[in-house]
């Protein structure tokens, strides 16, 4: 076996971040791995918002071991007095000698702050080791950090000729299972969950996480934390019948519309509704939505699911980071509904190009990972 | 190094007999390898109709060495006195002793005569090793002789929401010049090329193959024999100004107009009109099309190039063996051309299943080869 180096325990607390993909949000997912003598002496990842930080768990499995240890940690430990205390003190408290984080603190606020308070106590400090790694754990709380905005995910399930529905609607099921199971763990470790008013009305989706449908051995608890749901809803036409008004979890009807008697005939239904100015289409401002949903709601990460219309909506106002499309071995004709409406597209120079930055069987399926490229 | 086994030797054949992919069209593609005492003493492959078979090669190869020695072909050898003379009675002649052979002749009229000359002469005689492998290379080639039809492979070029080209039909270039490299061989392992007369007027194609795309390295050579070019025209609709009548090679205007003042304008711009039947639809009827092509043209693969509405004839009509998709990294959106045109689809019901075979990069674009599932 090869001899340990530092990134093989950064690694291990990659790892260990990574158990908390669908249940940390919305705070960071973070590990830690404590060091001595090259063996590991305590572990521990952050579980769920109110629990104990990674830093604390590794801390109380080491015991008196973390005096002199090394602590690998896949982000700047806080330094504020939280719900748990400041991690770096307690690092500090630990007799913890030296600390190597993957990357700051990504709130420009408070970046550094943690590694201050190590430095200042005479701790040796190492920071950006992995760092690439440690960002993709967690790449809207990053945005939300940085840029008040939470990292859009749209997803789609399309035909081989790209189409998601008959002209009828009809669209169940175009896709396989397996790709059904890997939608419900995106819905899972995201924030919200978008959806356009016309996909509610006409499929009546839940937009829930179902336990039973995860395939993942702690199923029961990551659906006891349901994303929110929020429908774009320009003039208030959600159905007060509709299925997702009745499901665990909260449902944000986002408009521009003041009809107050629809509204309050919503909220009476269940829903919460969000008043936006509109944008200059006379629809809900998107940009607008966004910022709300990270800077109110803490979103991180939000999956888009929908249709042609709002999907070509936001790509259209470049506000799709990740493009998640599952591809079906079926042919649906030209008849059927498109992936995506972008008026205004016509010629060839107006092509919206992307990166596909990768491709890969889900069951009988496939899975296309792509990034929408920025306008010149 | 492991040990040489039989499959060892057949695999060389199999390897020699892709160096004639491109060239020995209508001939099928053969590779022979002779081995005496673990040792190659001779090999050799099929080139080009009307040149020696690959028995012979390897014979002229080993010379006196062909005495006591295993052959190893990948088709049956031949029986009949061609132009080449029988390949049986050679390897009886210059003494060969065992001759193991991938495939049968799939002629079924012939099939086995050329194992029992062999047999009848005491030359030890075995089957089938490696037989999936070699029927792969030509698959044209044995339907045409099982089934008097060729093989049917429909490329086309798209966006990732699967559309073919602007809603003004512009379309140059959706993928990538590694993606037209592609394309370029696999027009040049075809026997014909077949394109509607719409996507003719439209983009002008030439149907050719260009020894300066190919990129190989006898590229010259390869493009010396330019594929039949098949226009299907119903109502002679082809400009005699068409860029396909002043190329290299014979041109090809399948339609069912008897119009013979407009067939008389083509013929004298250099093309050959075939008048076939019409189908129900009024259109040329594309079974006895493809079944002129396979008996009267000795086509084994053939490659259809063109837009929504023929290529989803010959999808509806169960045509098709192989689908070539060449998927860029592109929208062009909703109002854009679409791959297919499948009338009458209309529920989910009626999908168009398929079987994906293999998705690789080429290039920036994505080449997915699938195969649509017969109907129940």
């Amino acid at each position: 076996m090869p001899k340990a180096t530092a990134e093989t325990w950064m690694a291990r607390a990659l790892t260990l971040a990574r158990r908390g993909l669908y249940t940390t949000d919305p705070n960071p997912r973070v590990g830690c791995v404590l060091v001595k003598q090259r063996r590991i002496v305590g572990e521990g990842f952050h579980a769920r918002a109110g629990e104990p930080h990674a830093e604390v768990h590794a801390l109380r499995a080491a015991g008196d071991a973390a005096r002199g240890a090394t602590a690998y940690v896949t982000l700047e430990p806080c330094s504020h007095h939280g719900r748990t205390g400041p991690c770096a003190e307690a690092l500090v408290a630990a007799g913890v000698k030296r600390v190597v984080v993957a990357m700051q603190d990504p709130n420009p606020q408070v970046a550094g702050r943690g590694l201050t308070i190590l430095r200042e106590a005479g701790v040796e400090v190492e920071c950006g080791l992995m760092e690439e790694q440690a960002q993709a754990l967690n790449p809207g709380f990053i945005l939300r950090m940085t840029r008040q905005r939470p990292l859009v995910r749209l997803k789609m399930a399309t035909s081989l000729d790209g189409r998601t529905a008959m002209r009828s609607g009809e669209s169940q099921w175009i896709t396989g299972p397996r790709a059904r199971t890997e939608v419900q763990r995106l819905r899972a470790r995201s924030s919200a969950v978008i959806s356009g008013v016309e996909s509610i009305i006409f499929d009546n989706s839940r937009l829930t996480v179902r336990a039973s449908q995860l395939d993942l051995d702690d199923a029961e608890a990551i659906a006891s934390r349901q994303p929110l749901r929020v429908i774009v809803d320009s003039r208030l036409r959600l159905p007060q019948a509709a299925a997702c008004l009745r499901e665990p979890g909260r449902t944000l009807v986002a408009t521009c519309s003041h009809d107050a008697e629809r509204r309050s005939r919503l909220e009476a239904a269940g829903a919460e509704v969000l008043v936006l100015a509109s944008g200059i289409d006379g629809r809900v401002d998107l940009q607008a939505l966004l910022r709300y949903l990270a800077n109110q709601e803490q979103a991180n990460e939000v999956l888009v699911e929908t249709g042609a219309t709002l999907a070509g909506a936001m790509l259209d106002a470049e506000l799709v980071d990740e493009i998640q499309l599952f591809m079906a071995p079926t042919l649906l004709g030209g008849e059927a509904r498109p992936l995506f409406s972008l008026p205004g597209l016509e010629t060839m120079a107006q092509q919206r190009a992307l990166d596909i930055l990768d491709i890969r069987a889900v069951g009988r399926d496939w899975r296309i990972t792509a990034r929408p490229q920025r306008r010149a």
